[in-house]
């Protein structure tokens, strides 16, 4: 049997009991970490004595290119990996659930909070979100901007956006990527005030090129920091002002206020 | 300190172990379930045998009239409403949380699983989820259709839609109401193939009376049945064939499929 464990958002406590009966019974356990972060370097061990069981942390290298050794061991014996959020929001463990089923490897899902409907604790309500979209670094020679038109659809309907922020986990230069050198950057987790600078600019941008946009520099946006977690931060301020806030480490998201019912500002006002 | 701690999707073991370590320190917990189905009469039980405790079923009633009492109750002791799903989906709670924060009672949410996010498993991802909707019972008298138009945006848009189905709990019959008696309907759950009928009049008589939908007879739909339950059942058919697939006991809940890649249309092959 294959398990694909979904941890929840905060500690090692946040696992289901479900899901911890089911890694109990595992002889391999994988924990995967190149889609989230890790709270600090006690948590593996912490989640191990919760367990009972040594937890092999795995990165997407391993994820996709050792997926027929994890599936033939699942044949026999029972495997999981665990997974920050609900299992099953990665494109990954799709592939990886898809995978099991053409091998005939039973695989079993055990659901848990994700950021998508953790979301809801900041008083937006979750039946008034849109899309949600993904707010990714800028380089000097690479500076997209589609995650923003869909903001744009969003507010024109009327709601709140949901932004994820990127997050670069084992990544190699070019240079070390040309020499063929496993040399890794450290790892990179977007803020909520980089992702409302990056907003700020491309609104300034069209404003000057005669396209304004919907998106304002005065638009309320909600950050969320470590949600779930023990410190977890949630502030409300208009999108100009959260270029300057700082909620402390990582991880972040950023909810972008639509239209709102009196409930939902009385919930903001907590956060301002 | 009063808790809101989400039950998740299943059974009793789907809560998390944060959330049974909140409820065992509780003096008083309380179980919300109009929002939502107890799958069993055995569940409160086995609920119950988990915590240690005595578990108090409660209603829409108690929860909005009993504030006070249980906000008083929760200065000086532990008290929890445990929630299927995540707490902060439902607007109740939220108002929960917001007179908690006016009295200074200390509130904390645990969160979990919910359909919003669970929907994922049929392999259809998150990012490409427009606006969720809920689909309503018809009446005679009532037949609303805005859910349909809040479809129609997020196809347009490329966008699959979640839509929630009706659950009618302790609803009095309109004699009942006006003869003040607290007699209450048995409670109804709207299935798949009971929304699938309504979506299919809708897209029939404008296209009859010439406003031709995006929504056709042939669109694919995903019915999620008893998602997180031991028995979920999941199925992929185009809406019209939708009408008369028989998925079981609630609780339903229903897929409009938009644009798709190519790994979505693998997963979606397996529900077929």
């Amino acid at each position: 049997m294959l398990y694909l464990i979904g941890l929840g958002l905060g500690g090692p406590e946040d696992i289901t009991v479900r899901g911890l009966q089911a890694a109990r019974s595992c002889s391999k356990l994988y924990f995967e970490l190149y889609t989230s972060l890790l709270p600090d370097g006690q948590d593996l061990s912490r989640l191990e004595n919760l367990v009972g069981k040594a937890v092999l942390p795995c990165d997407r290298e391993l994820l996709e290119n050792g997926y027929e050794q994890m599936l033939d061991a699942a044949k026999g014996e029972n495997i999981a990996v665990l997974v920050i959020g609900d299992p099953l929001g990665a494109t990954t463990h799709c592939s990886l659930y898809l995978q099991a089923k053409e091998c005939n490897v039973p695989v079993e899902v055990i659901h848990n909070a994700s950021i998508l409907n953790a979301v809801g604790c900041c008083g937006l309500q979750l039946y008034n979100f849109g899309r949600t979209v993904s707010i990714v670094f800028w380089t000097a020679e690479y500076r997209p901007e589609s995650f923003f038109d869909k903001i744009e659809a969003n507010l024109k309907n009327g709601l709140h956006t949901l932004c994820l922020l990127d997050i670069k986990v084992k990544e190699r230069s070019v240079e070390n990527i040309i020499k063929d050198r496993k040399i890794y950057e450290p790892p990179q987790y977007m803020l909520a005030s980089e992702a409302a600078c990056i907003l700020m600019e491309i609104v300034e941008r069209r404003r000057r090129t005669g396209s304004p946009t919907v998106l304002q520099s005065s638009t309320r946006c909600v950050a969320l920091a470590r949600i779930g977690w023990q410190d977890q931060r949630i502030v409300c301020r208009p999108l100009k002002e959260m270029c300057h806030v700082n909620l402390g480490p990582p991880v972040h998201s950023m909810a972008i206020v639509g239209e709102t019912h009196d409930l939902e500002d009385e919930m903001l006002r907590m956060w301002t």
